[in-house]
């Protein structure tokens, strides 16, 4: 039996960082003054985090073959870090509830793709569900177990975190699966050409993650999800190895990427993919533009996503969310717009995306334009901090019984402001009636698109300790449905899991879910990969 | 039985236009001296072309129930001219060997999703291939009736030609996918909008069409193929009606349009999409730039293609095929330059642009940015011209025996050099081999990515017209192979059909194949659906 991937640092079973890492000085007692001030809590009483001694585990009910034994594990600790995934869901079974009752049963940690044949060779004659599982970030039941399971393997794909081969004239890279964003950055560095597909979950998450998921990332308009910066994939289903054709586009016949793009590891295991990049950024316009009115910020935004001039960033928030993360003082809506290439100045482009702002009332930060630095210690810098300080709380919230979770989807234009209405209407009402007390709902844009944006939303509500899984679960599905019902999708970039297969159920026309069906039960006959998702 | 389709004017049967309407004076002189000049060429003696009336057509293997003889005719007239598409294979068949001996049985000129369906159901029940027919342009094989089959229904789809709802706000309409190119733009004149979708085969194809076969349009950048044009679709299969929903972006799960797009009619029929669209340009800019350097011309294009700057027309046009166009005197290989918006001026946009090229050697026409007006009779005006009547001359070439035809692809731009040399290699070979003569090929870029171009290869070859069909296999299959060997796509524009499935073999992942086999069971259970193509 061989030790975990990671050796000098060591990932948390059950939070996002790493094991006896504290948070920075005050950090937490900031989003504590901030939870309290919101939901009116006047004390909280964190419940103690779970220590791995404290958990006995079910044994294993498979062991691997001897052939197999040298990139398996049935060590507890790995067991418990493959359990769940990183959801408010998944965090307050663990952290509440000490629920570790469903682990996989092997964690294996394949280092080359005949392992992974192999290991779902032995999962298709043993009837053994197969986990692939990448930075283990999903917030959608997308690595957990599932529950009806004869055994579970998880297959780690840690040790594929290779950049292969750089193409520096076509500005691409094959890059194995496995690589999560930091490092996936570190080896790209000396080329000068970045992913930059800097999500939330970016350090702990991988790009065959983002690829299974169809994650969306840094940039607002056109290369928002990962779909686009696929060239060519390669997968390893039970059925044998595919490898798609590199190429810019074709037209020959429907693309085989798009249906691996999204599968959730229902298909295969991707170990591979050339991704197309984009030069490190040298030119940089910044600064927040503020709006008094919504539906006039709704318009410039939208104006803005049809204007063909394709800014990096246009993220509408909502003022009271902005006030919550220190990007304004709750007076105003708040536009993060930037623009950024390695080409040329974008003066042009940021003086006619300010005019369109202005003739829908739009105020910009005139200093931040002007002083391109301010924008690190300015409002854009503050919410961007708080941006990606989230997942790191989000355990440190749900041991004080503060549920923060978000939803969100993707709607035409002339559907949003009904949408809006009522998924903050749902889950307002949800919350009172699942917790008894009042909570928040708030939205920003994450990206923009001609036809549409995509609204993201955060509630925060107060729960009780002892009911918390069931309380977010009542919430979470009243925000869904009213998504659904308002015609989005029920997800733009989160995928969709196991939590979510309710309401993607509703959304898919049923035909899709035949055809797909079809096309599994060709590479996957012992239906052995991540059960429960997709079909 | 009814009449087809059109009434006042009717399309000609073997042809490109419509019956009884001549060639503009002059045009064809023109045309014969290029080809004269260009071939070696002192005389032609062109070959007749076929009359409706010298051709005995095969007695229908089958006919409609009394149920669906309304929407059905056996006519001989729309027999034979939904027998071809019209590629120069197709076109030589029907004008130099009167070959029509494989007509649909039936052609049905559907009116409703339910007209399809029952059409549909009566093909499955008696094994009748459904072939499902747009504006008949296919250079690919994609609309001829199967070799094999017991019988085959054209559904042609020319009646359901409305654009039904136009949402103003998300810059999109619902359309029915009959419609040809002029009359969606026709019906979606008064709203400002357009899809702008103007490839050479527009006036003859539909927006199912494009769809079904992955067509690519006007822009150079972005929104090249019609796949990310597609907001939703609704499609009639065998096994029931599908509809997506209408989404800017969705990570929910594979999209299901994408199994759709590039399905070319073999898992249904494309009846109605909503389809992104853009708002008529009001601000232009566009020069050509001439290059004495092809390297440096295209690594200009590269640049270009990776700058952010995104033109609306970035056509590099190798000098003997400017010169041919006369959108060049030779000398210089010509980039047709443009950028187009509705926001805004573009004086920044070209202004940079000019400065990349004049990086790598490129002098443009000062003369055609001063003065917009000037593009209309210049250079890009010439080439604009030629391009669009390309096919109008196609039928009269094959009639003097001059085989005119493109081969494209796409390639990342590390392997385009290699590709070019080996394509124009391999195709002036075989052009040598089958005809005992010098023949042309010439390259130009129609549409550029970030990480590739797409190559456009047009060859001019004189045949012996008692063996053109069989000369122009030979040469065919020789520049299509030499894309394959060099890594490019079999085609990135012109779909697959029946012409291109040796090819398509070659490149398309095995295990694809049996993944989109095993959708296709569930939803075309008995193999009608345009048997042949894509499986």
């Amino acid at each position: 039996m061989m030790p975990t991937a990671s050796t000098s640092r060591r990932r948390s079973f059950y939070g996002w960082g790493y094991e006896n890492e504290p948070l920075p000085a005050g950090e937490l007692e900031w989003f504590e003054r901030a939870w309290a001030g919101l939901l009116g809590i006047d004390h909280f009483d964190p419940a103690p985090m779970p220590r791995a001694g404290e958990i006995a585990l079910r044994a294993p009910r498979v062991q691997p073959p001897a052939s197999l034994a040298g990139v398996c594990t049935t060590e507890p600790h790995a067991r418990l870090a493959h359990s769940y995934g990183r959801s408010v869901h998944d965090l307050a079974k663990m952290i509440l509830r000490r629920d570790f009752s469903n682990p996989p049963d092997v964690v294996a940690y394949p280092q080359t793709e005949r392992d992974i044949a192999q290991l779902l060779d032995w999962c298709g004659a043993h009837g053994i569900a197969a986990i692939p599982f990448g930075g283990g970030s999903s917030v959608v039941g997308g690595v957990n177990p599932p529950a009806g399971a004869r055994a579970a393997l998880t297959l780690d794909l840690s040790r594929l975190d290779r950049v292969l081969e750089i193409d520096a004239a076509s500005q691409a890279a094959r890059v194995q699966a496995g690589v999560l964003g930091p490092s996936l950055e570190a080896q790209l560095k000396s080329s000068g050409l970045t992913l930059r597909f800097f999500l939330q979950a970016w350090e702990f998450s991988s790009l065959g993650g983002w690829i299974a998921t169809r994650a969306a990332g840094h940039y607002a308009t056109i290369y928002t999800q990962i779909d686009d910066h696929v060239e060519s994939l390669r997968v390893v289903t039970p059925a044998g190895t595919l490898e798609s054709r590199r190429l810019p586009a074709s037209g020959a016949g429907p693309s085989p990427d798009r249906m691996f793009i999204g599968s959730e590891g229902s298909l295969g295991v991707i170990t591979e993919a050339w991704i197309r990049l984009h030069r490190r950024p040298t030119f940089r316009q910044s600064t927040t533009v503020g709006f008094r009115d919504w539906e006039k910020a709704v318009g410039a935004v939208r104006r803005l996503s049809q204007s063909g001039l394709y800014p990096a960033n246009a993220r509408l928030i909502e003022a009271s969310e902005a006030r919550f993360t220190e990007a304004g003082d709750g007076s105003r809506h708040v536009l993060v717009l930037a623009f950024e290439g390695a080409d040329h100045p974008l003066d042009a482009w940021m003086k006619r995306a300010l005019e369109l702002c202005a003739d829908h009332g739009g105020e910009w930060d005139a200093k931040a334009l002007a002083e391109p630095e301010s924008q690190r210690s300015g409002a854009a810098g503050n919410w961007r901090d708080k941006f990606l300080r989230g997942p790191y709380l989000r355990e440190h919230a749900i041991a004080r019984g503060v549920m923060r979770d978000t939803v969100e989807t993707a709607i035409p234009w002339s559907g949003f402001l009904a949408l809006e209405r009522k998924v903050k209407a749902a889950t307002l009402a949800a919350i009172r009636a699942a917790t008894g007390r009042e909570g928040s709902c708030t939205v920003r844009f994450t990206h923009i698109y001609p036809d549409g944006p995509a609204p993201y939303f955060t509630w925060h509500a107060y729960g009780d300790k002892a009911k918390l899984p069931e309380q977010f679960w009542a919430i979470k599905s009243a925000a869904s449905q009213a998504m659904i019902d308002a015609g989005g999708t029920i997800t733009h970039h989160h995928a969709l899991g196991r939590d979510h297969r309710a309401w993607y159920d509703q959304q898919r026309p049923p035909l899709f879910a035949e055809a797909f069906k079809g096309a599994k039960r060709r590479l996957d006959p012992h239906s052995v990969m991540n059960p429960g998702v997709i079909v």
